[in-house]
């Protein structure tokens, strides 16, 4: 392809991106090497990256805006997990030829509509030329109170497993995307498509759960993958009832038209959903959390002793899962 | 080409990394989606990001103990020319197939050495496979005294223009790489080699100008760029006399052989060196610094009222420069 038009990097800087730095002084306008931050008193500085690649995790098609949010999102999955509040990030991005001004433009203003939407500011970053796929690293930057960061380990036997929305609507979205027949209506096809380029991180669930939650991760590897690794580092197993694991009305649609499987959703990845453990004692309060924030939440199993996940059936027997989760390496 | 043997993310991550992570325990081994960090108190956290494209910024066949090395480094160089003590980075990688374990093994060394040397642990990343050529994204995380950090901005004029190190060394090194004949020794063909493949970041100059220094930053786009960023963040203008810049003996033998000329060296970019802005009244002090640190500080030139940078020949005319420096974009 043609090399799009493009400016050199610090025009680039200077119009799209130093205004996106704006409220935060310790990024001086992004005009120098480097940003300076001091957590919030009593607070400490919560640091998590993920890079998305073109054709790995969206689709070089998906719209610039919308690439700009996944970006920005999965990231903000993982602050959302460990209670953080959003403050900050770095973008580093590693262009081809095509990205040129009108891209960079409409990647900007998707930047711009979630640092309002989730309360951050663009603190620093990077641009290189690459002859390869456009590959984007953020660096989101949250705070929590000192100490009280939510890890994966510490789920206890006997709490109950519960997950935030619903699970395997972005790995349907990206079949749709990819031309597969699900026999779905336009309006179930947009909301999954939407699911896979525009997932929603829950920042506010997260943070609402600190204290309650024993642990907590974002589900971006599988639903079961994910609790693997929460059962893994809590040193618990993970038991899941395949009935009570929710599932949007397209999944549901997808499932009825027999061009899905419960199996499949479960271990597909790109959920950005919250799973978390907390203790039966709290059931009553997490439900009306849920319903304050207008975010479902749903017990869908339970903490026990031992190691690894089963899935239970709606038979009561354990299902088989030919693969457990979706690994990106 | 074959893709090489490589193991899943999980278990690169937990043999190979996460060693790299003991001694700070925010980082939870890298076993969560995150780290937790404060700064010392009265600290602020400083964070930079700098990415590196094989075949843009290092060659695919460079060794990958140096390819992990530079990534450090170039980075470090910035937390270096703010002033700051490195204390922790995160990594991004995203691979190409040919990237194997053997390849890791060695890449996890070089971090693993250059860790040691700057004080400084891995606290996160992510790893991606790329069909693109191997790009490396660091974050480095320093400290410095709340509010000190030093800038490019506030230079005075007035004020002396230091440099650290030598001028022009990582380009040569680059063309030597490339089977260009420079007519140099083997020695000095290393040396050039080396100066392009592992940067010496100033950590310990950085810091010991803290409270010196008006501004400072990093040589990476070119001594005149550079210069160029400083004369604009402070707006003032910087005038320099080329037959003062330090050269090393391998560079000095490059421009006696007619293989190279000094407005090159003066625009070209990776020196990672340190220039900084002090008052006049601090020479002896600066030059005593120097001595101990065993690191050479040149002085350059001044900060005088005005904008943009001049150089000076030795004749007293200003030098015609077709370009004023390398940009990445």
């Amino acid at each position: 392809m043609t090399p799009a038009k493009r400016r050199g990097e610090f025009e680039v800087i200077a119009e799209l991106f130093a205004p996106l730095s704006k409220g935060e002084p310790g990024a001086f306008a992004l005009t120098d090497d480097a940003a300076a931050l001091r957590p919030k008193p009593g607070h400490d500085i919560v640091l998590t990256t993920d890079a998305i690649v073109a054709g790995v995790h969206f689709l070089p098609g998906d719209p610039a805006s919308t690439i700009a949010q996944k970006a920005l999102r999965v990231n903000l999955s993982d602050l959302a997990a460990k209670g953080a509040k959003p403050r900050a990030y770095m973008l580093t991005a590693a262009l081809p030829d095509t990205a040129g001004d009108v891209w960079l433009k409409a990647f900007a203003e998707g930047l711009k509509h979630d640092q309002k939407k989730f309360g951050l500011t663009l603190i620093g970053g990077d641009t290189v030329a690459t002859p390869g796929p456009l590959t984007l690293n953020v660096v989101a930057i949250g705070e929590v109170a000192h100490g009280k960061m939510l890890r994966r380990a510490h789920a206890k036997a006997g709490d109950d497993i519960w997950v935030t929305g619903a699970i395997g609507d972005a790995a349907l979205g990206l079949r749709v995307l990819r031309d597969e027949d699900l026999g779905l209506s336009e309006r179930h096809s947009a909301s999954l498509i939407a699911r896979y380029r525009v997932p929603e991180p829950r920042v506010a669930a997260g943070q609402a759960i600190l204290g309650i939650a024993h642990a907590c991760l974002d589900v971006s590897d599988g639903l079961i993958a994910d609790c693997g690794h929460m059962a893994e580092a809590s040193k618990v197993a993970i038991e899941l009832r395949a009935a009570d694991i929710p599932l949007s009305p397209a999944a549901q649609a997808a499932i009825a038209n027999g061009r899905a499987n419960l199996a499949d959703l479960l271990t597909a990845g790109d959920d950005y959903e919250l799973a978390f453990a907390a203790a039966p004692a709290h059931r009553a309060r997490l439900t009306a959390l849920a319903a304050k924030l207008k975010i479902r939440f749903t017990r869908i199993g339970k903490a026990v002793k031992g190691k690894g996940v089963r899935v239970y059936g709606p038979d009561g027997a354990a299902m088989e899962l030919d693969r457990t989760g979706f690994t990106h390496f």
